[in-house]
């Protein structure tokens, strides 16, 4: 990744080259400094405005600085209210909680116990692996191809991604990598293989504590598994003792139009992690919810100073009491989401590429990676924020805040087909000129 | 840990009891409600005040909601400044280096590039192993006995604790754990030792990528290295190729009476980690401070989704101005810190206890864990949070803000001794009955 | 494993009852204490015979006490040869290097260099893939499903076998288990879908230091690889730059035809192993052959003490001069397996069984493992050794003495038979009682 | 380690230049061509005597071609005796164990089961551990400074040697390297720091399986353990739950004066690996003494083609009945090793070196490593075969046949001396060449 941005001057704060580390990305891809946002828009200090298709990689579902959720924020520190109490109870905790058991485990009938781990989706993913090692007593972890749960080490063991891997990779044991869901392609059925390969005593695959999987793979390139391969994935685990991790990080909190990912899937795993957008501000906060049978924790077994995130219960429970206490934004969600698809699906005709993806988290995926960098890079020039995912940064990744207007949403489309243009126009010039220079 | 609280009715809400984890700890053994917080105090949902010698394990060192830091954190919520941003450049951000540059980094000459690692101490253990990892090609770690850096998988195995450890055993490998300064006794030389051991090709302790340890153990039971200790350690690491990383997540940011606790200590880690207290606030923010030579990141090497929480960035901003921009804060700790040690050494002597620790992170090590616990819960019912730490939680821990009162802190520990008459008496009462008994 | 027979009297030793570990095993099976062999019989101590279609595992392909061999042996020990030198150089040894040069390497055109590991097939595993791994600087290693490669902890890794790794569970790491030829069965390709995980840097398998496979998996039940399959195996290796490794302990030393077993394949390994057979004798002598390019080891940077078992230098220089300086064994092993394999193809037929394998390494496939024991009992007791191998141990396996005549196989194969009428005639009987008894 | 020997012609055949691996080692420092061997000495192809210091690195205590253990086996062979048998019973077989049972297990009143694992120390070792770890249900194993256990992945955990450990570090796990007795000098009691570090839950040391140790630490340096640390080790291990694994392979076998070098320590291991030695003869051969209660493999759960050398059982079995079945060998040794002992303290003494080691496993330790290397190869010159141990190869290790006469140990030392004296001089030539020249 290059950057080619000057800092200094009129541009960017000298501070950034002289001391922070060299590990920041995103930065590099948007250089400006942003300072307001509100709703579907983010704000440079100069006041320009980009419109997000990116939403904090999934983790700002309800927009920028979402009202009233602010409201509440500003109430409760307004209020004194503690900010910082590591696990002990507080309102803002009761809040939350008697928010989430109303408006979303009672309606669904799940009796999930929820763990609040520190504020990230790895170490929520860190806190599910252990546990269910813990109650199997096995080491084993089946994890997938192309999935993404983090980069701390023990979630860095169940990700993908080579360049994520390759400075910890003799340290990443325990983790068998199945294909997902339509990995081969649409004709090789990977459950029926998984199922082979579990199954054979002498296959070397030894028997796991649990499967990790998302129901969409958002890092992973906008792959979607079938309702009947996570079936098939849950009847496996039980089968063999195993218990099912879904990780809701990034497809969860409404994303594909149910709270949870897996409501239209007809599964219900043992425990679902869920981070990024829960908080409803941006604010750190995870969650992994655990069917009772396996919540065996001893007390302060996995812990952590910033478990209790207060000003992250007292978004969250605003989020909650504000879009899921009826039926109507997930309705809304999934019609926004209709309408999307068909939109995207049009553009991938008419540019050759492929649609991919489900709900709000879809993916027009390049056969030339070059052109998907290039497009990326010309939306940001016409103020969109858009990234790629994919295991070779190939997929264009159309992530906006759920509560984005039609309009909005026209306006971005309307940018990547202006970029698609410049970039298919660009490489024609290029193939005419070097068909003229042979 | 038992429970014995009844919920529902005028105590606690039942969700808690229904919904939430058994993992939950530090609300067990103080059963009540929070709900406001202020200076050296937590309310619970009645009122009742509770003075607080934890402050969240180290991470509230400026007091609950501190003035001017929660001005700055309204002010910027009411502007609609930028909540989520991952690691894009922003003007928090900006604020937030440049004062950390000024206030912390120039005055003491020290060229740190600094990375923001997800928002959890343990996180930037990951990080910075990693790292060290990376640069040296090596996969051992040296940690210490009874060190805590955290429950992910990487930082998990440096940690001491076999009740943490117990679940993912199989999984820690590559840390090697020596004795730290003084674990055999004061008489017992381990750096000498350690020296041996690592200098020895057939000790069968593999080169290490890294030495990573506290400069005050506070999870161990407030251990303190010397100077010379240190600066072997750090001789040590670099003439075999490996690098310093010193965890100041519960020893820094002023509770030894410096911004760094290895200032008073001549040595110059390669790496620092930083937690808790950084914000200022009590949000989630952590730091890893490298210096540059091994800053070899690749740009999203270590990533994740709170790489950059800008609500923190500000109360953290704040914060450093508000204290770090001249010494006298510094001095005013170091001269609390002088008064708080003779009055706790006075306690140890006159109750038959070891006095230990260092700055404001001070300790009571008992004999006898029981009488350690029942001194906890009757400080409780009195109206002071204090916790216990030490492979047995045998050891008192004194751990108040730094922005405490003199007359705040005699009232704690005119808590703390009225707590030990009442165990001491208690315990000489058993004892009589016993004798009688025989 | 049960073990009926009744120890001390007239039937076996107390001492074994006494004193010999519960892990034997074969011995229970041939409950009978052997003391003269010769050629294709094992005689029990009252001079009973038993016709060997185990071989030692493929461990007598030359028979037992074969002459010229065993004459060899008998006038280096009448003058005082050395018989332990550890890896010096010895008479016998550059008499078996000669041997093994002129015989073996210079008319095949290989240049392979010869290691002598310890005496173990287990052992020349280990020392291949801790090679691989120096070469290459990485530790993962690609094995295949029902592979079998030896028990001590780095051969274990790669064995399939779910029973054999059960103890050591959490310490096989590093070794990624894939699915063998024509594992899914003859209709899925699984050369293509290795090649697709294997070049996907998002599979979650991390770039190995070798390909470790059998090219006939005895253990793992008499399955074979296809040569394109193994042809692409090599070149994926080759192509990410992995190192084949062929296990030729059981399938090699004239087993399958020739004198390698990949020599029909069209590949030629980076590294071969081989043990079993090759001291011609029974006695313990184990191979690596390396290509030269790879053998990188630093003097002594795997030994052991046994590296040069001198005995079996001599017998296996004989062996080598005795069956390999010319075509004739080889066409007449080739001429056998034809024979052999249209008699088992005849057999599984009648009796609804199928038949595997390849060359000398053939076997009958049950679908109802109960029959398959049962069949091995009987054929015990009607003087015929033999084992069963797979998963399930389902495949009975005829692995006789590449030296067996007609007669002798005939005669064994007709003890096979009489065993199938019997165990046949009793499973109709059993069906026709369960069916009465309804 | 530099090889000077010009293959070919007069010196040595090309095939070791051409194919052998460059792992070969002793050979390099021996380039001779050994044929004939008997008692005390090897003779090279030209008939050369060399008197054996080194014993096949212990595995020839009773000298070469030892009668009548070749009478024994010569017989057997002419007999057709069966060769390979892997674990069935066997007349060979019948005839060892009932000589171990008669003439060591009984008298000594020790109960042990036998394994038989395959025939090298360490696999043996590799087999110990094992059921160590089933038997505990642990991971970790505590193994020593200093160590040598042998370089299958299980084994090379445990052993110290970096050079050794060098291309496997990663997959070196779940072992913890302790000092052993006496490693940081007389003064400090390492029993005491090691059950303070397994005692202190918090210490960062796993709990282990077992504790793996040699009574004397040949390749380590002939280090030698104190009765009352071992004693202590085993009291610490059976306080917490782990075994007792006692490594015999170089120390065993009478080479401390008794059958078992633990014999006057006052403990008796839980396990106790034997190798080298126990065939009498050199042949590949190794044992695990197992107490019965920790007897808890299923039937082949560590199995392997060579677990039966008959060869082997029959040349044990002879060399059990020649020298144990009466005190006096064992009396004879303990006076050899006396006298012996006092020589080489004398030699110590006389030429600034420290005299090392027990029994007849004897060490002179230089300051100096180019000294012992040279004194090494200057002994080889004139005619013994000697070797250096030791983490820097500073020690010359004085190992030669149990069996040795008391001339042949003089006309050893003799030569010994006379290289002391050649490297003596040429130290002080080149002293005052340094001094001339300042």
């Amino acid at each position: 990744m290059s950057e080619t941005v000057i800092f200094g001057g009129k541009n960017l704060p000298d501070v950034y080259r002289d001391i922070e580390s060299e590990v920041r990305r995103y930065c590099r891809a948007y250089p400006v400094e942003f300072g307001r946002a509100k709703g579907s828009y983010l704000y440079d200090r100069l006041g320009r405005p980009y419109l997000d298709f990116l939403s904090g990689c999934g983790s700002l579902n309800y927009g920028h600085n979402c009202e009233p959720i602010r409201e509440s924020l500003m109430e409760y520190i307004l209020s004194d209210g503690v900010a910082m109490s590591m696990d002990m109870y507080s309102v803002a905790k009761t809040g939350f909680l008697t928010a989430l058991r109303d408006a979303i485990l009672v309606p669904r009938q799940l009796d999930f116990h929820v763990q609040f781990t520190w504020p990230t989706g790895a170490n929520a993913v860190e806190a599910a692996i252990k546990l269910a090692r813990k109650f199997t007593g096995r080491a084993n972890v089946i994890a997938f191809t192309n999935g993404f749960h983090g980069c701390s080490l023990g979630a860095l063991g169940l990700t993908g991604n080579s360049s994520h891997r390759a400075s910890s990779k003799p340290l990443l044991t325990q983790v068998t990598h199945l294909p997902y869901c339509d990995y081969f392609g649409p004709t090789v059925d990977t459950a029926a293989q998984i199922e082979k390969l579990l199954l054979d005593s002498s296959s070397g695959i030894d028997a796991p504590a649990a499967f990790v999987f998302e129901t969409v793979q958002g890092e992973g390139g906008a792959n979607v598994c079938s309702p009947i391969w996570a079936q098939r994935m849950q009847r496996l685990a039980h089968e063999i003792g195993a218990l099912t991790i879904v990780d809701d990080i990034q497809a969860g909190c409404g994303r594909t139009g149910n709270f949870f990912s897996f409501e239209d899937l007809g599964i219900v795993p043992d425990i679902v992690i869920m981070a990024k957008s829960i908080s409803g501000f941006g604010l750190p906060m995870s969650i992994a919810f655990i069917r009772p049978q396996y919540d065996i924790w001893n007390p302060g077994e996995h812990n952590g100073t910033f478990r209790g995130n207060n000003h992250a219960f007292i978004t969250a429970a605003a989020a909650l009491k504000r879009y899921w206490s009826n039926d109507r934004f997930a309705t809304e969600v999934k019609e926004k989401a209709m309408l999307a698809s068909g939109v995207v699906e049009n553009i991938a005709e008419q540019y050759g590429l492929s649609a991919k993806g489900k709900g709000l988290l879809l993916g027009l995926e390049f056969s030339n990676t070059q052109d998907c960098a290039a497009v990326k890079e010309a939306c940001f020039q016409d103020g969109l924020i858009i990234e790629t995912s994919g295991p070779k940064d190939e997929v264009l990744k159309i992530l906006p805040p759920l509560t984005i207007s039609r309009s909005e949403f026209d306006d971005g489309l309307q940018i990547v087909r202006s970029a698609l243009n410049k970039v298919h126009s660009s490489s024609r010039r290029l193939a005419t000129v070097a068909r003229a220079a042979t």
